[in-house]
Parts: C-alpha cells; structure tokens; sequence
C-alpha cells in the first residue's frame, strides 16, 4: 500500500491560539497527504511563565476551538492530523497530543515523561502509551518528544503494533534527532518527528528549538530531514506494511529474538 | 576517580587459536590501563563453516589457554581484561565473554541474542545480563555485539547499576556504533565496543567486519572512534562515578522519571 505521510514544521507564537490557528489553517489548506503531524504544543507555544499562562491557552477535546479547526481539516482534506496541544480536563492540565481522523473518530494520549519546567504546569500522562487506527487503518503510536529519552516508549508502542510512531515535538536537547533512528531501527517502525523552530522568551527563560524535523524508515533510514529554521510541509510515500516484517537477517527477528526472562523492567 | 579505559582493535586469524593469542600477548604486552576491551571472538575469528570448526577453537574457564594468557596478563599488568571466546561448556558452545581481574576473580557472560549463522553453531546465553565488579570496584555490564540491536539489554545492565558496559563485537551491519550512542545517552553509563577489523570467507560465507571500535561517554559523547581498519589499542581517562548521576535537566532524572507501569515487556 502507498501511504503518504507528511511532516509540518513552524514557529508558532506563544500565547496566541488565535494566531497560531490561522496559521495552522494556512499552512495546511492545499496538504494531500494521508497522515501529516505537526509539532508538540502547536497552538499554543511552550515556554510558559506561569500555569495560568498554561491554561489560557489550554483546551479541551472534543469542544475546543484547536480541535474544531483540525478535525474540519482532517474531514476536508481526508487526512489524518497528529497535533499536540495543551490539554485541560477538569482542574488538570496536560500536554497531550490527539489522532484527528477524517471519518471523525479521534484519540488522545497525554505526554507520559515530562522534561523540566512543564512539570511545573502539566500533570503526567495517566493514558499510557497507545497505538490508534488512522485513515485506512493504519496503525499508529503516539509519543510527545522527551519520551524519545526512555527507550521504553517507543518499545512499548511497536509492541503494541505500532507501523508508525508520530512523534509530536518541541526539542530543545541535541540528541534526538539521532536517537530517533535507533527507536525506527531497533522496533522497525516508521517515525515521523514534528519539530518546531524559533526561540521564545518569557519568564527569565529562553528556548531555542532545534527544527530538523524528520521522517524515518524501518531502519532508520531518513526519508525527510528539514533544516534548522525552515517553515515547511514535506511529503514522502511509505508502504505501512513494512513495519509489520521485523526480521534483521534470515535468522534474526527483532520481535521474535528478544528474551524477556532477562530484561529488567 | 581518574580511571583509565582501553579498547583494543584487530584483525584475529581465522581458527588459528595460537596465532592470535600470540598476537594478543604482543599487542598487549605493555598495556598501561585500568580496564581493557578485546572484541568478541577474538581467540578463534568469525565466520565457522560448522559445529566442529567452532568446537576446535573453543575452551572452557578457567583452565583453556586464552583465560591462561589473559589472566596471567591480568595480573601482570594490574588491569581487568574483558574478551569474547568461544565457549565450550560440557557438550554446548556458547558465545561468551569474561572479565578477568587482576587480583584474580573471573565473571562469565554468555551471549543473549545470537546473530544469523552464529545460531547454528552456539546455544543462547543462559547467564542473563549481569554487571560485576573489575578493578577498583568499578561495576561493569557485559554484552556481546548483536545485543545492541535490543534496548533492553543496555537498559537492563545499567538498571543493575553498570557504569561501563563492555561490549565485546564481530560488527558486519552499518548501523551499531551509531546506536551505541543512544545506549549510553539514555542509561547515562560509559561504553566500550571494541570491534574486529578485516575480511573472513568461509564455507560460502564472506564478511566484513567495521572497525570504528569506541569508547563513550555517559551523554553519548565520542571519547574515542578508531578507524575501519586500523590495528590499535586506544586509550582514555574518564571518571566512573558520572556514570551514577542520571540527571538530564534539573527536573529529570533518566531513571527517576521512567514509568514501568506504562511499560509492555
């Protein structure tokens, strides 16, 4: 099967839904894709100086005015869009990510290891990690950036039938980009990282985030790498079922192979 | 601590058990180190065309002549040796290593996860991923070259405390050296994979073996990356104890923040 797949990097402003969503609507109005997955946080921007901060800009699904945009894009442009946005659920606050699929149908995961300050505004993600169907069926993880640190997340994700891992990000750390091409290589899953670009003041801190966002085959192969800055929707073609073949060699699979008597959880 | 740290490249000479220790003992003879590397199989070469080659080649611990030189070697040069050998352990073959101490004390590790041929010929590593103790007390996890390509058992040494994971391998794929990285970036713990070099054919079969043997640092830094083809003992000082600090920003912890009840093994 041919399935296109596609990446959307930018700068959103912080602070300003409104804005950020015009934006949204822009940069995707032409997109024939499949599947296309946009950065961690994408309305709302991410250094927040405060948690009131973090609320006016937080929404919940499926009555939010973010969710309103992308699941009328994903109806129109009969895709599905992976966003990470900032969730409000009651008094909690998360930073979550959702599936938006164009038969309506949707499915949330909140960020299970969160870096640094946002654990001063968000609480972590009580949804695990999961693996929902998107156009055609296809089988797909979520996971929000940090979570590319603990090996654990995208493990757990293709165990459970991940073929693609969409991987929502606002990267600040130089590692990950690289590391993402072990977690394609050692599961045999797809990746999509969605990075933002720019830098953010506020509060006494500043970010610089680091772009480069990228789309990766099952052995880690790079099928899409941005740049640094760029403001860009890329597109490739990928066939969903090669990440259901996880052998190495004649003899090696990298499902089949593993011995869990000896692992440590 | 300042402590030194060495990875020994080379070129073994197929089932010619006598011509590579002699080679070993040359190599080694004036080793200034605290803790030394050699690649797996480095007694006997690669690429057996049966059970019998391999059989010829192999030994049992502690009174075959390879744990003879090198614990001698031990000793006289006041360092642990970590080396990979063919295993004969009653009627089974195992593809092993062992860390040899200078004050005399020997830990085996069999390997876990066999790569292609090397299945016809070694039963699976019974030991399960353990970490012991070289010189001066410093906890070292021992795996063998294919092993990489599971995040578990990386993760599994360094849950048990490794702060340097001695990685004995017979590298044919492209992609290792590079996935080292995200092993010791995501446990935080040093590596040394110390590699072979040149070209073994056998019984139809023809392999290139990588070089590039390195020594990392706990954030994945390159210490050092010899070349592909290069005979060479290399040489660092890095400080063990940053091994046990798992910090990554002032929030996160690498091991800290994990969360096992989200985890499928």
């Amino acid at each position: 099967m041919s399935y296109r797949v596609s990446v959307l990097q930018f700068e959103p402003r912080l602070l300003d839904l409104k804005a950020n969503l015009a934006r949204l609507e822009r940069l995707l109005r032409d997109v024939e894709t499949d599947l296309v997955v946009l950065p961690e946080l994408c309305t709302s921007g991410y250094v927040f100086a405060s948690r009131e901060e973090t609320e006016s800009v937080s929404e919940s699904i499926p009555d939010g005015p973010a969710f309103g945009l992308i699941s009328a894009l994903a109806w129109e442009r009969k895709c599905s869009v992976v966003y990470g946005f900032a969730e409000r659920d009651g008094s909690r606050l998360y930073n979550s990510c959702a599936l938006v699929n164009p038969d309506g149908s949707h499915h949330l995961y909140r960020k299970t290891h969160l870096f640094n300050r946002e654990k001063l505004f968000f609480s972590s993600g009580n949804t695990g990690l999961k693996v929902s169907p998107a156009k055609d069926g296809v089988k797909v993880g979520l996971m929000v950036c940090f979570d590319w640190q603990f090996p654990e997340a995208a493990r757990t994700l293709a165990l459970k039938g991940a073929q693609i891992i969409c991987h929502p990000s606002n990267l600040v750390l130089p590692w990950c980009q690289q590391a993402m091409i072990t977690r394609s290589l050692e599961n045999r899953v797809f990746s999509i990282t969605a990075n933002r670009t720019g830098t953010e003041t506020n509060g006494g801190e500043n970010l610089t985030f680091t772009g480069q966002s990228q789309i990766l085959g099952t052995k880690g192969e790079i099928l899409i790498r941005l740049n640094e800055s760029e403001t860009k929707l890329a597109t490739c073609e990928i066939d969903p079922a090669e990440a259901l073949d996880k052998s190495v060699t004649p003899r090696n699979d990298a499902f089949a192979d593993r011995r869990p008597e000896f692992y440590e959880l």
